[in-house]
């Protein structure tokens, strides 16, 4: 297999896309921002045997691997423009590339976005790095930090279902809808962009509800309350799993890829796919109510796959 | 060892930096392009044990990443302003990560680069993608594809002393300058600012100097020759090595970074640091010549550090 014969076949679709001089083929990308808009970057890698088992299929890998920073997009509220993509390679198959090429593009079209440029290079583990440069209007970022004591906690989406799925991915057992939500997270760009302006902050679900709930909550210096009773539970969730397990894997279990965010009530009430979950406070740390019971929840971390 | 902790300990160094809205610690970084410039994105991953061996010293393992991915900033004539780094570690050492972002910002600041942002996970085979963008002015970054039969085909600085020095590392033996040659290649990004408007094509040599010029050739539609006698072979890789072994280093050894280049000798006659070597031409492929002669050199290939 020759990188660059490889990069030539599967990557370099010879597209005319906006704002994009030079593509794949050159020692850089050529780009052309918006120059009405600042820029968005994020960066995020997929190890094999890590972050998915090593028998996923190539097409949802590469999926997977462009959602995930959809994600850290729409958690900033930019529009994706470009991505970049670093793949380490041990002796993968041209099918193999083949299908994990179109996974890419699937995931990437979805949002007009362009690939513009990478590397690949060969290795004992397969790694997947992704990059992505988005847009968004000039000082209108959605950053964790602004949420104020007052504004309502929501998410979107509904919770838990990937560490579920997952798990049932390492049973082999089938459950259609919780694997996808595991092997193909929705990136909620759409909703990001409808709260600029609106969400006083925000951050997306990678490691868990609690875990990236605190970390925002720690940025905007408050703390907050949720309700447990009020977390949204998908049906695929609540039949496969007891009570107690749905709400470990809504609290705690990761690679949701939906966001939470933080907004008055009344400035998001026509944005769809929303629920409210709490109430960020003036107190630091963050409470978990059952009703009106407090409960200590053990959120001692998500560690994805391994 | 806690991803946040470490990124906030050793990479997060709280600069103000122009043209950085939102640096790392968000779910991406914000940045503010010069609107009077385009922009030029590069990525490149280094792989334990491929692209350098285990015990390499952590500091240099970083410049190195670093200084790659701005010796593609420098073959598009590029000024460099942005970092994102993707790092893969099994059970680094504090000692080791404090060693890694020492020669990160080593190399960094040698070019006012800003690390925005970036992705640490754990995997069994430390892998280290770094991304830069750099600003070129609107139409004028250099190319593969613009060499014209009657350029003449430059080299910056002195080429093979990165094999050169590879070798020496493998077999444990010392010569400072041409491991650091290999270590810490310099990349020429000041030679690419002053070639803008002057080279006609450019490339970096990467894979070897036969290699990336047949690149920049086919790039271009255009054929070339170069006099193998012309190449600039430093002193140190002279005392090491016969004759034969320089050139083939020179040839066909990768990883010197240097830049490769086309244009009319009258336009870059006041640049220093750089050697002319052959010459465009109209006929497809690239011949060698040794004085008069044609010289028939095996460039099968180099295969980095594996």
């Amino acid at each position: 297999m020759d990188e660059f014969e490889l990069i030539r076949r599967y990557f370099d679709r010879k597209r005319v896309v906006a704002g994009v001089e030079i593509g794949i083929g050159d020692d850089g990308a050529v780009l052309v921002p918006d120059p009405l808009k600042h820029q968005v970057q994020v960066i995020d890698t997929l190890v094999e045997g890590v972050h998915f088992p090593s028998d996923t299929d190539p097409a949802d890998i590469a999926y997977r691997a462009v959602a995930v920073n959809l994600s850290d997009i729409a958690a900033m509220g930019a529009i994706p423009r470009w991505m970049t993509l670093a793949l380490t390679l041990n002796n993968a198959s041209e099918p193999w590339i083949a299908a994990f090429a179109a996974g890419l593009f699937e995931a990437a079209d979805n949002h007009e976005l362009a690939l513009v440029g990478g590397d690949t290079t060969g290795g004992p583990t397969m790694t997947v790095t992704v990059t992505i440069s988005g847009e968004v209007e000039k000082g209108a970022a959605l950053l964790r930090s602004g949420a104020k004591p007052g504004d309502a906690i929501f998410v979107t989406g509904t919770v838990g279902d990937a560490a579920a799925g997952l798990a049932l991915l390492q049973r082999h057992e089938v459950d259609e809808f919780l694997v996808q939500r595991f092997l193909r997270p929705t990136p909620r760009v759409e909703t990001g962009r409808r709260l600029i302006g609106k969400a006083s902050a925000a951050i997306d679900i990678s490691d868990g509800l609690l875990g990236d709930l605190k970390k925002l909550l720690l940025a905007s210096g408050v703390g907050g309350e949720i309700d447990i009773s009020k977390l949204p539970i998908s049906d695929a969730l609540r039949e496969k799993f007891d009570l107690a397990q749905q709400r470990r894997y809504a609290l705690t279990g990761g690679d949701d890829y939906e966001l939470c965010f933080t907004a008055d009530p009344g400035a998001v009430k026509n944005i769809p796919g929303i629920t409210q979950i709490g109430t960020v406070s003036g107190s630091a740390g963050l409470v978990c109510r059952l009703h009106d019971d407090i409960v200590d929840v053990d959120d001692s971390g998500y560690r994805h796959f391994r």
